[in-house]
Order: C-alpha cells, then sequence, then structure tokens
C-alpha cells in the first residue's frame, strides 16, 4: 500500500500547483495525475455534470491502484467530494477543506476573502466551511471567471496578465480582509500579481501549497506514506492536447515529464 | 460522538497553548485537559516512565469518554504516541508531526532548526520524522532544559526572562536556518524573546498552532466535528496545586477556568 501512487485530478493544468508542491513536500511520494483539459473550465458548468466527470476520473484512478485520491479542483471538490468519499474505499483529500483551516489558522480579524471560479464560489462551499467551523467568521466571496482561461492559455506577457487579474480581483481588493483564500489551483501561478492588487498585509493562503500539507497529514496518520524513493516515474494524462499539457506542466513543474493521452 | 470533548494531556501548563488554539481554530470544541504539575518536568525523566505516565493519563482521560486524544507535550510525543495509538480505539494526535509538517511546508534552504527538552531531542523524534519525509533535510537540535521551569515558575520579569532565553538559545543562534520549531508546547509563550534571539529572518513554527491546525483536519476527516456550540464548560485537571495551575491557566487562556485537583 505504502508504496502505490497518490492519485490527483484537475479539470485542466490547474491542480499541477498541488503536485508541485507534494514533489517538494513530499519527495518519496509517486503520483498519477489526470487532466481533463478536454472538458476544461470545470468553473461555469452544472454542479450534476462536474459530479459525473470527476467519478469518470476517479474509476479511472482507482483501476491504477492508487492509494489516495486528491480532488486538486475546487469545482469538483464542491460539487462531488463527499459523493467520492462514499464510492472509494481510500482516503479522498478535497482542496476546500485545507485552505479553509489554513486561513482559519492565520487570520487575526476573522475576515476572509475567498476568490474561485463561479462554480466554487456560487456553490457556497468555502463560506459553508468556514462558518460551519467558526459562525463569528466573516466572509467575503468573489467569482473570477477570466483567470483560468488566462492561465491555461500561456500567456506570458506580464501587461497582459497584469491588466486581466487587476480587472478580476477590483471589488475584493477593496474590502477589509486579512486572509485570502486562493480557492483554485490555478491561481497560486498567479500569486505576485494577485498579491499586487490586494497589498502586502493580505495573506495569501494556496491550497496547493495547504492541499499538498493536508496528504501528508492524513498519508501520516493513516500509516501509508512512502518508505522508499520509488525510482518509477510519474504518470500525467490528459484529454486533450498532450503537447500543449507537455509544455505548460513542464515549465511549472520545472523537469520533463512524459504525457499521455487518454479518453474516458 | 461528535458533541463529546477532546482530551488534551501534557505534563504541566504547557498543553495549554495547544488549548488556546483549539479554542481559537476550533470554537464549538469542548476540552478536557490533564496537566501532571506534580510530576513536571517530564524532559529529564527516562522514557519508559513518560510512557508510563502517559498511559495513566491517557486511561483516565478515555474514561470521560474523550472522542480524540491529544498528547500536547513533545516529551510524551516522543515516548509513548505510538503505544497510545495501539491501545485506544479513538484518535491520537502528538505535537512532534503537525510542527514537523509546517516546518517542510515553509523552509526553502531545507535547513530545520529544533529546540525542546531534553527528553525529546535527545530521542532523536523531530529529526527522524523529518528525515524519514525528506532524508535531503539538514536538522540543527538543541535542549534548552531552563525554558520548561521558566515557564512553569510564571516568572513575569521581562530583563530575567530575556537572559535565560539567550543564554538558552546563544547555540542555535548563531547557526543558518530559516524555520524553527518550538518543540515543547510551554515554548509559544516565550515566542518574542525566542524571535529576538534568533532574528527576524527565521519562521518560528509553534507546535501549539500547527497542532490544532492538525486536530481540525483529523476530526473533519473522520467526521467527529463538534456541530452546536457546546455550553457545557471545559474541565481542568491538575495532579499539582489547583491555585497555581489556575492562575497561570487564567492568565495564558485570557479567561476564567475551573480547575479539579485529581489523583492518579
Amino acid at each position: 500500500m505504502e508504496e502505490q501512487p497518490i492519485g490527483i485530478l484537475d479539470s485542466g493544468v490547474g491542480g499541477l500547483t498541488v503536485v508541485k508542491e507534494i514533489f517538494r513536500q513530499l519527495p518519496k511520494e509517486k503520483v498519477i495525475y489526470f487532466g481533463d483539459t478536454a472538458r476544461c473550465p470545470y468553473g461555469p458548468r452544472p454542479a450534476e455534470e462536474v459530479k459525473e466527470f470527476t467519478l469518470e476520473i476517479v474509476n479511472f484512478l482507482v483501476k491504477q491502484k492508487v492509494k489516495m485520491i486528491v480532488i486538486a479542483c475546487n469545482t469538483a471538490t464542491a460539487a462531488a467530494l463527499d459523493t467520492v468519499k462514499e464510492k472509494v474505499n481510500i482516503p479522498v483529500v478535497g482542496v476546500i477543506g485545507p485552505g479553509s483551516l489554513a486561513a482559519i489558522k492565520h487570520t487575526k480579524t476573522g475576515k476572509i476573502g475567498v476568490i474561485g471560479t463561479e462554480g466554487t464560489i456560487f456553490s457556497g462551499a468555502y463560506e459553508q466551511t468556514l462558518k460551519k467551523i467558526n459562525p463569528k467568521l466573516s466572509i467575503v466571496s468573489q467569482a473570477c471567471p477570466s483567470l483560468v482561461p488566462l492561465v491555461e492559455s500561456g500567456i506570458q506577457e506580464k501587461e497582459e496578465i497584469k491588466k486581466i487579474v487587476n480587472e478580476a480581483l477590483k471589488p475584493i481588493a477593496k474590502k477589509e480582509i486579512d486572509s485570502l483564500i486562493l480557492g483554485c489551483t490555478h491561481y497560486p501561478i498567479l500569486s505576485e500579481y494577485i498579491q499586487e492588487v490586494v497589498g502586502s498585509h493580505v495573506k495569501l493562503l494556496s491550497s496547493a501549497e495547504e492541499t499538498a500539507r493536508e496528504v501528508s497529514t492524513i498519508l501520516h496518520y493513516q500509516n501509508i506514506a512512502a518508505h522508499h524513493l520509488n525510482s518509477s516515474a510519474h504518470r500525467f494524462y490528459t484529454t486533450g492536447d498532450p503537447i500543449h499539457f507537455k509544455q505548460i506542466a513542464e515549465q511549472w513543474l520545472g523537469q520533463k515529464i512524459e504525457v499521455e493521452s487518454v479518453n474516458l
């Protein structure tokens, strides 16, 4: 069990920010990554459809004998985490819990901001998770539908990125918050731009970094963390164009990878 | 199950830093705290004896129908965590894992410092936990036997505290580290003094703050977090002088509490 890979899924390339953090925080672990690029973005889709897509990918990963499922996509976590937990008998970790707990740990004022896709924000999942733990928290949420397409496009020109991020964050930048949850795994890629818009007094909580931390907690709690530096390669699957995926993934991860195209 | 209290134990008052963080991060939870003040400090005692004491307290807490055990003492975690996990059928959380995972998340240079009691440092528990996860980390450890007695004494004079902390931390302050694990639940009380000695470029990781975060992760993962703001009071037990305990505890927690004296 311990030496089996961790299965990580996302609507596209965003979940690679979680993979990068798992590589950093848990260097002995092997991962199988599934990016559903052909059907990305999940953000604007109905929750039922996102749930269906997520379960398809979970089935694929379970067949690859993964020891844990990480839903490295906020939209899919909001729509499908509870259902996935019921269906499989291995640990399942989503990205909404870890970001929420980190914000609760960090906030001094109790005023927390959340940005995400339309699917994530309109589901109210962060607000519910946070308020369930502490009803006195004050939450400001904002959907930023332009940011996932920005990241997936691979645009490199700084001025263009800056302009789009500025526009997307304008409303929440005026709110009084001391912590901002980057409630989409694509957003850590844009964190320097986001930090500039909201100001340095606001702590950005990356669901990528925090999810890797939670994966580590659960692996150790369940006693299924890898003991050995496994020499087999990580595996990456995409439903979209493997060349485009490989390009973006290698740039983010800073290492060469093999990508396989797959149809569900 | 959800509305049952969390059982928290320590050799004395140090574990109250964990309680304070649980109150802050998990305001719906009720706690039963056990401070073994009569036998404090655990730091210089043989591991076998610490294990025996810890099991006695765990038995006491299990009889109070707690839903989780938190060993809020690094020395007891190092000596007894694995044994306690085997003996009880409720979740058990120690303080060494959370501090270690936080340091791994935070470090950029891979150079991590750990300070703790003699028992904790000589057990090698932090070094083992950290290296097991990432063998490339470089760890510098140092026992600070004078700090627990300092905190338990309740000394308030700043110059006197400063002098003792300076003396205790001298060797590790010269090392090149970017993260320092406060590997004793007493130490967060001294964090401003510790920060001054090691410099502002070193991130202090409080096992109290990180353990409360991990308690939250496990409660939610196991689906046993409290749903309701429970109106019954928290309970505090000490094997030592309840008046002295109450004095220190109320000062730290910033609220009135009832303390009961108990013999094991």
